[in-house]
């Protein structure tokens, strides 16, 4: 038996509502600049520091020790998912990150636009970063390219020089095991598409056919007059939030790639308000309807990726103060943590582990008085990887059985 | 995916300096004598607090909870094999313990010199430990026995009654899967040698005509006229620090057995110099022609095997005295850690988990303010195990990507 097995047997349901509210990028490290604290010490914190006494505290690992995790394996792991596992494909990740839902079966891949020259060799892998709006006209140049050999493909814009291709068949059998066309330098030509098996030959086939249209439709255009495709994926075969954890789970983000990510866990998607307050209103007026919440609030990250330490203790402020609208109604269980740390010294996200916080009427009170990563270090939930974090709230919601007499 | 896999993928190279500074036994347990204080909390360490103030603090398991690992098993885990899976056979450790190189493909045994009577049967299996000079004399004999079947045989005399026999092959495919000749008990006769593929069946016929050759040529001899075979190992297939890390690395270690490890992994073998403060001194001369320096300081378990606390005390201040000569020219990365703890109370290795200090600029600090056992329990790295710890050490060199979008 492993971990998911157990929970498996065991997990129940009943009345009870979960609120995980990951603050991205939270974790940091002492900063010398203020006086010798991270964010999260530095910060007025009242109503966390309120709820911290009646809670247990705890510091978690996302992939593993010294490993940094993206926000795709971040998030996985906070959802119970083994990010060293499950890997959500860049193509997916891409498409879902543009709000645009796959079916079970499409294989998406992320393109870039680029520049070749008269004998197809490769001179700006990025087409001298044209504008979104530019790729917009292009990309309704390339969707006049509707089908090829039975698969549908459908193009989205996305931000600067990227869109999005998504291959799609009612009755033939696609893959994505196909290499990235980009051979990652200029100078070079472009690689042919190649599948590893049946189906992903077909799929590599009709991808070349696509390219050499395209590219046809692209030649008199200037600098894009090519594309390099990338990251060929289909959605992860996953248990949803409902069948894994039988919870009725909603998603309150305002940005597209972790709105995809929880669509692709079968998350509702709420209304994406821009404010703190507004993610904690959010939850009061849909808080009957659902048993999990999923709050994700991005400027904790956004700061650390700046090296802005007084904007990151300024968000962290700002939730705590927004955080009585959420305990008006408080749901059974609430955790505060984040997908990764992303230290303002650094400007990018980071391997050290994040601190984590549990509230329930069961979860206990450790020591900690408030929460920040050196007092989590001592708190009573230990080191542990985020993968087992859905387990520990559902067994502070009371979902989870006796396992064994 | 395990965790090896995502090293794999992440790792990348630049110029930083990392030092792995192992105070062998280090970790003890309280003692009743010395006002129960371990020797790192009774120690006056000015230098290590200093360093400590800055960094961040952990205690590390080798092998497992309760397991009480060998020098092997110790070290493999602190450069980031898993100690579970990759067993350094004690032929070769025995070998590369005395300062021979092995080539792939040898096979080597670890001998003892023993005595049997006129029916063959063991009376002594150390012949009465005879002395390292008489056993010089006995190898100089057998070595009279250059090849057997196209396999050459070379012979290396050890401390006291041992030796050990190194298996050579150019053409012939010899493996290291042969039982021990040795019974493990007097009143026995020695076993044969068998193998348990076609490889191993073939080199188990040579060493069983070895032995009879030997035997002849011992026949005359007193006490010391016959030999048991033990531990036919080969050098374990590993990538070594450069293939496995992309680090340039040198080791720093006076004691053939650590060198012998360090040399298996691929590392240069610096210099030896007795005394602490040649140690660093070494690094500082070395340290711009490599990436890692392994710095192995072996009084602290020899104190601890001795049961001397206050000579394991003298040991970590003549460490601690010596740090500021490291210092001069900091490496980017420090960690101060052991292979195992020797508590003076034992004077054996023992299973407690080991203190371990990473100090760069992205390390953290923690709330720890003197580097001992008890003080590690509250650190920011938890709890782990130690083939985690290379991984730490690169992450915070700045050597690893993230990994996944």
């Amino acid at each position: 038996m492993n971990h998911d097995n157990i929970l498996n047997e065991v997990i129940k349901s009943n009345n009870s509502k979960i609120a995980l509210i990951v603050l991205d990028g939270i974790g940091d490290i002492r900063n010398k600049d203020y006086n010798y604290k991270t964010p999260l010490e530095y910060a007025k914190t009242p109503n966390i520091d309120k709820l911290v006494m009646d809670s247990v505290t705890g510091r978690m690992h996302s992939v593993s020790y010294g490993i940094t995790p993206g926000s795709g394996p971040g998030h996985i792991g906070l959802f119970g998912y083994d990010p060293m596992n499950v890997m959500i494909g860049r193509g997916v990740l891409e498409t879902v990150g543009l709000g645009i839902e796959l079916e079970d079966g499409d294989v998406a891949a992320r393109c870039n636009f680029a520049t070749i020259d008269d004998e197809g060799i490769i001179t700006d892998r990025r087409a001298g970063r044209i504008s979104t709006e530019k790729t917009v006209t292009l990309c309704n140049i390339l969707s006049s390219i509707k089908e090829i050999d039975g698969v549908e493909i459908i193009i989205h814009p996305g931000k600067g020089h990227r869109f999005v291709a998504i291959f799609r068949s009612k009755d033939k059998n696609i893959s994505s095991h196909i290499n990235d066309t980009d051979p990652q330098a200029e100078g070079k030509l472009p690689l042919k598409a190649k599948g590893n098996d049946p189906e992903s030959e077909y799929l590599a086939s009709i991808v070349n056919k696509f390219i050499a249209r395209g590219y046809e439709l692209l030649k008199n255009e200037s600098p894009a007059n090519a594309f390099l495709t990338r990251g060929f994926s289909s959605k992860p075969d996953l248990p949803g939030m409902r069948k894994k954890y039988l919870l009725e789970s909603a998603a309150i983000a305002s940005y597209p790639m972790y709105r995809g990510i929880a669509s692709l866990l079968g998350m509702k998607l709420l209304k994406a308000p821009t404010s703190i307050e507004g993610l904690f209103q959010t939850y009061l007026e849909n808080r009957q309807k659902y048993d999990f919440f999923f709050i994700h609030v991005k400027g904790t990250d956004q700061a650390g990726e700046d090296g802005d330490f007084e904007s990151k203790v300024d968000c962290i402020e700002t939730v705590d103060k927004a955080l009585p609208i959420l305990l008006k109604h408080s749901p059974d269980v609430i955790c505060i943590t984040g997908d990764h740390s992303s230290p303002c010294s650094m400007r990018s996200h980071s391997f050290h582990p994040v601190p984590v916080l549990i509230n329930s009427e069961f979860s206990g009170r450790d020591n900690i008085v408030h929460f920040d990563e050196n007092s989590c270090n001592n708190g009573g939930l230990g080191f542990f990887k985020s993968k087992y974090l859905m387990t520990l709230l559902l067994a502070n919601a009371k979902r989870l059985n006796k396992f064994g007499a």
